[in-house]
C-alpha cells in the first residue's frame, strides 16, 4: 500500500501525559490519580459535548476548564498559580521511548510526517518545539484550525485539505480507540497504538491494524 | 414564571440505575461496580461519537455495545444470555422514592408532564409501563423519534415540537449534568437535580436552579 502521509495523534500516542499525572499528585497529594484521570475524562467530554452544543472553544480553554472540575469534584480549591503550573505540564510532555527512532527512519523513507490533534496551536507548538521530535514533524495541523473536534468527518477532512492528498493516502495513528473508529470511519487506514492492552471500541469500525507501540509500524504494508 | 410542560430525563432522574449495578455483581461477583461504571461511561461516550461521526444508532443498540466492551475490559466472557439479562434490568428499574407523589402533585395542578430521554422506545416504553408513573406521564418523547442525541439542540427542538409549544414553556429537568447544559444551550429553564451533590460542569452554561431531589421543585417560581 502506497502511504504518502504518516499521521499521528499527540497525547497519550506520541507524548506520555504520565508527567501531568505527577504534577497532580505533586499539588494535590493522595488525590493526583483521581485528579488527572478525572481530567483527561472531563477534557475529552467537553470537547464533545461542545461540539454536539455547538459552542466550539479551543482545546486549552477546554483542557482549563475540565482542570477546573476535577478538582472540585475533590472539593479542594485550585489557585491560580497551581492552575498554570498544571496546564504548563501539558506543554512539556515526554516523548514515549521508542517515538524519536520510528519518526526519524520514517523520515529517512522521505515520506511526509505529521501530527493531527484535537489540542490547539498554543499547545501543540511549544510541546513539540522543547521535544526531540520537531526534526522529524513536518506539519503540526490542529483541530482547532477549522474548530471541528474529532471524530467529525470534518476534522479529518481538513488532515487532506492541508497535505492536499487523498484519504487513501494516509495511515493514521492514535493511541484512542475512539480517535481511531472516527479516523476509520472517514476512510484512514489506521493503525492503533494499543499502548494499555484496551479492548477493542465497539462501534462497528476495525483498526486496519493494532500495534503495542509506535515500532510495530515497521510491519505496516 | 408560567411553565406548561414539565419536562424530565428518565435515566438517573427518575429511574435509579442501581439495581442494574445490582445485576452486574450478581453475574461479576467483585466486577459489579467496575463494570456497571465503565458500562455506563461507554454508553454515554458511544452516543456522543456516533452522533459526532454521523453513525447514528438506537440507544439500546449502543447500551448493547457499551456493556460487550465495559465487560470485555474486565477480561471475562459475556454470554447471549447474561447478556440479556442485563440489558433486561433497564426495563425494570426503580423510580427514586420522592418521584410519585412529586409527579401526582404536578398532575393535579394540570401541567403537561413528560419524558425526554435517548432512550429508545423499545427501552422507555416498557420502563414507565412497569413503574407506578405511568398514570402521570403525558408523553414518552425519544430522541430516537429524530435520531439525534442530547445534548444537540436538534435534540431539544423534538421536545418542543412535540408538545407543539416554545422552548420557554418548558421546564427541563435532569440529574446528568451534561443534560442540563445541553438544554440550558438551548433555552429551557432548567432545573438540575444534582443527587451526587457533583460540582456545576464547567461549560459556562448555568442551570435556572439546582435541587438535591425532585420535591425541590416545589419551590419553583
Amino acid at each position: 500500500m502506497n502511504i504518502k502521509a504518516f499521521v499521528f495523534d499527540a497525547y497519550g500516542t506520541l507524548f506520555d501525559v504520565f508527567s501531568v499525572m505527577e504534577k497532580c499528585e505533586e499539588l494535590f497529594p493522595n488525590n493526583g490519580e483521581a485528579i488527572s484521570q478525572s481530567w483527561r475524562k472531563k477534557q475529552l467530554e467537553y470537547s464533545y459535548l461542545r461540539q454536539m452544543m455547538g459552542k466550539y472553544r479551543p482545546f486549552s480553554e477546554v483542557t482549563r476548564d475540565a482542570l477546573r472540575y476535577a478538582v472540585a469534584e475533590t472539593g479542594q480549591d485550585l489557585n491560580a498559580e497551581d492552575e498554570e503550573a498544571l496546564l504548563g505540564a501539558y506543554k512539556e510532555l515526554e516523548v514515549y521511548e521508542e517515538v524519536p527512532q520510528v519518526l526519524k527512519e520514517l523520515k529517512e523513507q522521505n515520506v511526509t510526517v505529521a501530527i493531527f490533534s484535537n489540542g490547539s496551536h498554543d499547545m501543540l507548538d511549544p510541546l513539540v518545539a522543547q521535544s526531540p521530535l520537531s526534526d522529524y514533524i513536518d506539519h503540526i495541523i490542529s483541530a482547532d484550525d477549522v474548530k471541528q473536534y474529532k471524530p467529525t468527518p470534518a476534522s479529518y477532512t481538513h488532515v487532506i485539505d492541508s497535505l492536499k492528498i487523498t484519504r487513501q493516502d494516509v495511515l493514521f495513528m492514535s493511541s484512542n480507540g475512539w480517535d481511531i473508529s472516527g479516523a476509520a470511519n472517514f476512510g484512514f487506514n489506521t493503525a492503533w497504538i494499543n499502548r494499555k492492552e484496551q479492548p477493542v471500541e465497539e462501534l462497528n469500525l476495525q483498526p486496519s491494524s493494532i500495534y503495542h507501540d509506535l515500532t510495530g509500524l515497521k510491519n505496516w504494508k
